[in-house]
């Protein structure tokens, strides 16, 4: 794990290229939040969903294919952090972006990292060898689960629910598509570069959306009962930002089991959908239920 | 060209599909400003690139493609009105997309438009029957020209300049890329579904370019010079803005002579590339040399 999380670390801090003609600025912004750190899950899901084919996947491709998914991910926490949106003025124990750059330098590193994920994602099409339809697929795919219908209309729903969610079916759609639309991208990503049946991308959707539910939810847990050392940001902010959350609705006890009935729903998934090699994905379930940051 | 715009217009509002599960807000804050009329010269241009080869295309790529680049040029004027940017409250007659939305709801407008662009782009490639390298070079130039080597470094450059642009080089690489790329996109992105040779692709890179500056100098005259009813903004907001602009450096007079200098350039580029039928390339040439608004 550690060996290819410093290989995604590496292709991350080339993937804006030194000749590039840009303001120095503007880059030093999008590479002060895209080389932050961070547990780079999403390349990881990929390099797992592209393993668990079995088939022979170029490395690199899959390796592209999440450095444009952690692009996704990074803009969007920028873009997030901003004062009109959740105002917050630290991330993983730094500044934020636009307290360190500015709002408008923030803004645009945003708007520079997600532009480039295409550029990358359609990077990683090509050297996937993939035929067109099937390239091109990885790309529509990356704007359906990061866009208005995925991430960013779970963003809007969020920030809409602040002056009021009031069911859990509400609080389980901001979740599915803030967060678990873009694990499911991933997986998607990964096993479509090593040529998986239409089947095993179903059911990589299916154990996606229920990860990425339960990772969610054990962000509420964690904000209630954490380490604060651990987690890099103080506990009990959704409390003070007034943001209900899973225990809010259901209970502490009750929201641990959730947790654990999502990631059993996702390891049944996986395993019935004949992976030749599912075991990494299946490692990913339990380390997402244990972990404690 | 009053049937082309109809035919661009159309698509632009077919382009959210209404089964689309979206926050109703977020919707109609990218419909807001998607719809909000305007010269759609970009996708004018991607289809008069297209004619220009004189090959068979297939015009419905042509058109997703001309809607995929006027979502970013959308987006751009989203973000940069935004109050950490320019801070403008009326574009194009009406309330800017923040003043009725509020400032988070436009940011994720211009963030969901700026997604839905390369889903419609990859649309676009796969109506286009070209192959995958073909294909992909359609989405990968939407970013290089869109992102911080292109348009958002334009702005992050107009932004930094602020705090002084001295010289007219600073000022030429702002319009470069602020506004000559997206040009020079809508160009390319044309003539490759048309199956443009690599060096009508050069010539058109050089035709965009050189329209894409005197478009711009021609603003900073009309800034100056023009009729506030055409131009649905109020006379000399760069001077209250404190922006510097071509007529600040080097004069009105000079400035006219350079966009009719600029426009001649454009012309003999497109003329000595052997395209079958350049008749509407030109002609926009002439006429962004002499418009009003």
């Amino acid at each position: 794990m550690k060996e290819r999380v410093a290989l995604i670390e590496s292709a991350l801090a080339e993937s804006i290229p030194a000749e590039w003609n840009v303001p120095e600025r503007l880059k030093d912004a999008m590479y002060y939040s895209l080389l932050a750190g961070g547990k780079r899950l999403r390349p990881l899901l990929v390099l797992a969903a592209a393993e668990a084919t079995g088939a022979a996947f170029v490395p690199k491709a899959a390796l592209l294919a999440g450095c444009a998914i952690e692009m996704i991910h990074t803009y969007s926490l920028i873009h997030d952090d901003l004062p009109a949106m959740d105002n917050d003025d630290f991330r993983r124990g730094r500044p934020t972006n636009h307290k360190v750059y500015g709002e408008a330098m923030a803004i645009l590193a945003g708007d520079g990292l997600l532009t480039h994920a295409f550029y990358t994602m359609s990077e990683a099409a090509a050297a996937s060898g993939l035929d067109a339809p099937h390239a091109l697929a990885l790309v529509s795919e990356l704007s359906a689960y990061a866009g208005a219908r995925g991430m960013v209309g779970g963003q809007a729903a969020d920030m809409l629910g602040e002056q009021g969610v009031t069911k859990l079916e509400e609080l389980e759609y901001i979740h599915l598509h803030k967060t678990a639309d873009l694990i499911v991208c991933s997986l998607r990503a990964g096993a479509r570069i090593g040529r998986a049946t239409e089947t095993q991308l179903e059911a990589l959707t299916l154990f996606g959306r229920s990860l990425g539910l339960a990772f969610q939810i054990q962000d509420d847990i964690l904000d209630l009962t954490g380490d604060e050392s651990k987690l890099g940001k103080p506990l009990h902010s959704d409390e003070k930002q007034q943001k209900v959350t899973y225990p809010y609705f259901i209970g502490l006890e009750a929201s641990r089991e959730k947790v654990g009935q999502l990631t059993q729903a996702a390891v049944d998934a996986v395993a019935g959908a004949g992976f030749a090699k599912p075991g990494r994905l299946l490692e990913f379930a339990q380390y997402l239920m244990n972990r404690d940051h």
